[in-house]
């Protein structure tokens, strides 16, 4: 099958990098676009992220070969149930959502009659809305498909080429191993950035000035992590519950190590930790997924 | 006074730095420098950190008006005490120590005649090395004095437009305040970031490739901070022990609330939680202390 069309439903970060990407990289393929937000849409047609922008998710999918899901992970289920017998015959239904046990439960529920391939690129920002896409957002990222044991081979593949066209790598993955493996590299990374800040800005002895000034020291990573959408981590942290309560206890049992170690002053064991990790840094940069500008060419002229 | 020579003693990524900016901002200030390390001597003379890589710490001092320690801060007592009887009258002796209250102790009691002034240039990268350095890392970026109370003011004023004229803003502070700002700002994120990728490492259920695959979600920043210098760390931990254990303490007890709130689905406190901490981060960017460009321009061709 040839996907011709694409309707964009949810026109935020990741539905407007889509739109522009399409419009980039496969301009021959038309894209309509829907949002809960009538503003949304207001900037989405001001940005022209997609062709038209629909004034209903039921218009904008009517033609559709391929319909995106672009909402937070706890919206999922109702935006398909708002396109239950609205879809084109032999529509693919997919979404970007960051877990997805969840989100295969909610959209066959919703929709158990369709083709519904979901999928996640692992690909963002902290920013988000209609104003913070960008068309190479998926360059040289990974893109993982987590299609139903039953799925339709030929809608896999067609949404397979859909991603490489965007210029993802794509992998198909059990959705419970994909809730896992994400919990490590985002989840918890996520929810360790929210408290760190948390906790720097609720101090007695140190002043949020201070904090805020001497943030170069590393600080300042973790606010950019922690400044990402509110409304989409809430979903995720409740949607993937037990495999970021399952890493989380991990993480925390290594932190006590760590304590003690300082606690002790066993300096041994500290360089010992701290040299482990420097491989995992260089695989990193050798397989392109982070450069190693100094400082990314932040403050510095250098780059 | 005025500051004619300048010894670097450690010549690895802060002090090959300083080499640099002197080189590009203060033209007229010769430099001098000794590493322990002969390898770091000869890659030092091929960089041309400084004007004369010395072959002993007292040839490199023995001129110069103010003499900096760039070596790990559980060092500093050793190369201080290499300087005994060898500094030039009225010498100015300061450092880049990340940890404050301990490097003040060890060089006053090295070097008990000496003018001592104590500063921490916030900035840095995770490399290191006497590759690692470049001319503008100290541009827009804060240089915290801790002059002991007695302290000649001439010495100190020089120091501080020393560090203007490399481009950063000079703060006097206490070293104890000091050392509470900094395991907040940098230590404890530094510690956070080893750990997490620390335990990443180590699961049975994803794989390494995985972690390593999957890292655009958020981990690569940790991954960052993580490949930062063991021994300097080691060193910053055991040197800033209480103030690291108090700090850790606290982020503790805020990442048990949030585990809490996410065993419980309460959806409300994650929201509130998440939603506080994007103040900080604009502060970060109005402030300079951060760029807001999307992924700093890592995998993306859009700035
Ligand atoms: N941001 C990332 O880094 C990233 C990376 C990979 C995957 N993802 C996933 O991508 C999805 C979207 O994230 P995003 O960053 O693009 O968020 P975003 O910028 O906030 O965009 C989401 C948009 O969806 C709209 N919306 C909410 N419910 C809707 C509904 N029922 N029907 C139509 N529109 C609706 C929202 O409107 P309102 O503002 O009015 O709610 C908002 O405009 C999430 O599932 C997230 O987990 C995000
Ligand atoms: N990296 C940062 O981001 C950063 C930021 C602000 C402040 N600092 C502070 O700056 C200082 C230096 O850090 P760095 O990143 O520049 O480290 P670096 O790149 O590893 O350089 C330190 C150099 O000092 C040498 N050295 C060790 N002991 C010595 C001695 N007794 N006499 C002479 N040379 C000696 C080391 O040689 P060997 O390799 O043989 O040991 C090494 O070449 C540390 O105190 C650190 O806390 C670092």
């Amino acid at each position: 099958m040839t996907i011709r069309s694409v309707a964009i439903i949810g026109l935020g970060l990741l539905g407007g990098s889509i739109g522009l990407a399409i419009r980039e990289k496969l301009s021959e393929v038309t894209t309509t676009g829907f949002d809960a937000d009538a503003d949304v849409r207001g900037r989405a047609t001001a940005n022209g992220l997609v062709g038209a922008v629909c004034d209903t998710a039921a218009q904008a999918v009517a033609s559709a070969d391929l319909v995106i899901l672009c909402v937070p992970v706890g919206a999922m289920g109702d935006a398909a149930r708002g396109l239950a017998g609205c879809l084109k015959e032999g529509a693919i239904v997919s979404d970007v959502g960051s877990s997805k046990r969840s989100v295969v439960s909610a959209l066959e529920e919703a929709l158990p009659d369709a083709i519904v391939i979901p999928a996640h690129p692992v690909a963002g920002t902290e920013r988000s809305g209609p104003d913070a896409g960008f068309a190479t957002l998926f360059e040289g990222r990974w893109c993982i498909l987590t299609p139903p044991k039953n799925a339709d081979t030929d809608a896999v593949s067609a949404l397979t080429l859909f991603w490489q066209e965007l210029g993802a790598t794509v992998e198909l993955m059990d959705p419970d191993h994909h809730d896992l493996v994400l919990a490590v590299t985002s989840h918890i990374p996520h929810l360790i950035a929210y408290t760190i800040v948390g906790t720097a800005s609720d101090l007695e002895d140190v002043t949020r000035g201070e904090v805020i000034k001497y943030s170069a020291g590393g600080f300042r990573d973790f606010t950019r992590i922690a400044a990402s959408d509110p409304v989409m981590w809430r979903d995720v942290f409740l949607n993937n519950r037990d495999a970021v309560l399952e890493m989380l206890g991990r993480f925390t049992e290594d932190l006590t190590a760590m304590q003690r170690a300082i606690r002790d002053g066993d300096g041994d064991r500290l360089l010992e930790i701290f040299s482990r990790t420097r491989a995992i840094r260089q695989a990193i940069l050798e397989q392109g997924q982070d450069v190693a500008k100094p400082d990314f060419g932040r403050g510095s002229k250098e780059v």
